[in-house]
């Protein structure tokens, strides 16, 4: 993060013809925004919002209420526009890149081995890497993969605790025997994996999906690049929290879009220390709510470039 | 409302690609929309958002930290581009239309008379009125006025009681001895209008102001008209909040952008049973909060139209 650059965006702000502080979160993210683009004045004009697919051999413990085949039929109605996440890119004025990982073979059960070997998770994670270039002016994190709030929620488990009942929601909407087996698989994976489970990238490999890993990837390499980076609902959440289990100060360059209605995203943030920036009671992933959080910095943005100062407009501030 | 609109929006929704009710809010609204503008697929081409300002005479009593001349000085920075609203209707895609009401003559001061006369409330209702024709697809409020959210939370204090203390907040951002000088100012007000506290309409005259009052004939006309209205910060819902006195579902065409920081607000929308969309720690009026949430109105406009049906993309669901 460039310090100068967020401490000329603060005090730009202060120059505004408003109230101090009256902008609230918007200011909060222009001076982010200002922070990791490296300018006073940050801009919005190259956004990529990158969803990865991914298919999850825990898809076979019964946790999802859409058969698995829905991965693959989703990503070609990304391909033919007509998904939400379609919709909403087009909206917020960004790219979209949809990126499938092998989506015709599933993880392995992680209740019976390991999701990924490490070359898999690490092929992930380079494809995920090498989809965020440094010319981006933000990136945005969004997935696709039938059972991975399971996937989602192990990993929330063995990092942060709790018990999976603590993590496990509804998704795209299991019933109670459901959310009882999402849970079962959990606990079940977490003692198969036991040995590995203070090694939060193991971890993400054992019990985790190829587009988790690639969703890590993709924010190292924002990190790397200074490329602000907007994160999603649980899934994507859940995707790099290893990176802040590792260094509390990896994701200081990623904004939360909003809270999903999945029941542990709100814990999840909380565990990351992000406040969302919305709450619409969203829990589609595709990286949709995060889409939607991409006008509130449009907003900011427009703010902080485009307003008169007290001096320029003529009006009388209250130091008067 | 058009409820054979609303039922055929609500349809359209459950066969989209998407869990149902995965969109959570953005699916309410598109159904809120349809139904205020009587079609199944609601558009946002004609948008306006409508800025009312006025003079408070409350102002003798150092109720703002800001001088009673800003307003005038930021009527002014409206119409030179400058201010917060200018940046957020363009980046919304909305008309800005800013209506002063006698800005230079300052209404009387609550604790000493009414604000206005009879007469002067429904000039000031009318002007609001005529301000919201038939073809808009949207219509959103907002308000200028130093000294208003005094005005404002002596209408809350009067329609909804539980003392001055509960409604007034810091505004453009007075200190405690200023609070303090608000609720003083309030309690004083409606210990001199006594006999009219319940009657909302002469309420909203006496201890009122101008802009109120606009916005006021603004929802009515909207109401008349059929165009769905989008509420900003707590004077916006502070002014409409007498018709809801008068009749709980006057606004049921009404949506509320957001709760913004000033203190009251957040009651205030519990009062008028609306909830809102964002929450962003915004606190500037100008109908800035409700500007930006002009954009979820967007995101959920699109999907609602232009997302593909499970049938259309050949994705199983879940009663597959």
């Amino acid at each position: 993060g460039n310090d100068e650059a967020a401490r000329a965006a603060a005090a730009r702000q202060n120059t505004l013809t408003k109230p101090q502080g009256s902008l609230g979160r918007l200011e909060e993210v222009a001076i982010w925004l200002a922070r990791w683009q490296g300018r006073a004045k940050p801009q919005l004009d190259r956004m990529k919002i990158v969803v990865f697919a991914g298919s999850h051999g825990v898809t076979a413990q019964g946790v999802s209420a859409f058969p698995a085949e829905v991965t693959a039929q989703m990503v070609a109605n990304f391909a033919a526009g007509g998904a939400a996440i379609n919709q909403l890119a087009k909206v917020a004025g960004a790219e979209l890149e949809v990126i499938p990982l092998q989506v015709e073979q599933p993880t392995g059960d992680f209740t019976q081995e390991a999701a990924m070997s490490e070359a898999e998770f690490l092929s992930a994670v380079a494809t995920g890497y090498d989809a965020v270039s440094s010319d981006l002016d933000l990136v945005s994190l969004g997935e696709m993969g039938i059972g991975n709030t399971t996937t989602a929620a192990a990993l929330a488990t063995a990092l942060f605790g709790g018990g999976a009942d603590k993590w496990v929601g509804r998704g795209t909407g299991v019933d109670d025997a459901g959310l009882k087996r999402k849970a079962t698989a959990i606990e079940a994976g977490l003692t198969r994996h036991r040995d590995i489970l203070n090694d939060p990238l193991r971890v993400a490999a054992a019990l985790g999906g190829r587009e988790l890993a690639a969703m890590l990837g993709a924010a190292l390499a924002a990190r790397k690049h200074g490329v602000p980076l907007l994160l999603d609902g649980f899934v994507t959440s859940a995707a790099v929290a290893p990176l802040f289990k590792l260094n509390a100060d990896a994701l200081a360059h990623a904004v939360a879009g909003h809270v999903s209605a999945e029941a542990g995203h709100r814990g999840l943030l909380e565990a990351l220390k992000l406040q969302p920036l919305l709450n619409l009671g969203m829990r589609l992933g595709e990286g949709s709510g995060a889409a939607v959080a991409i006008n509130v910095l449009h907003a900011a943005v427009a703010c902080h470039n485009g307003m008169a100062s007290f001096a320029e407009a003529g009006v009388s501030d209250n130091s008067a």
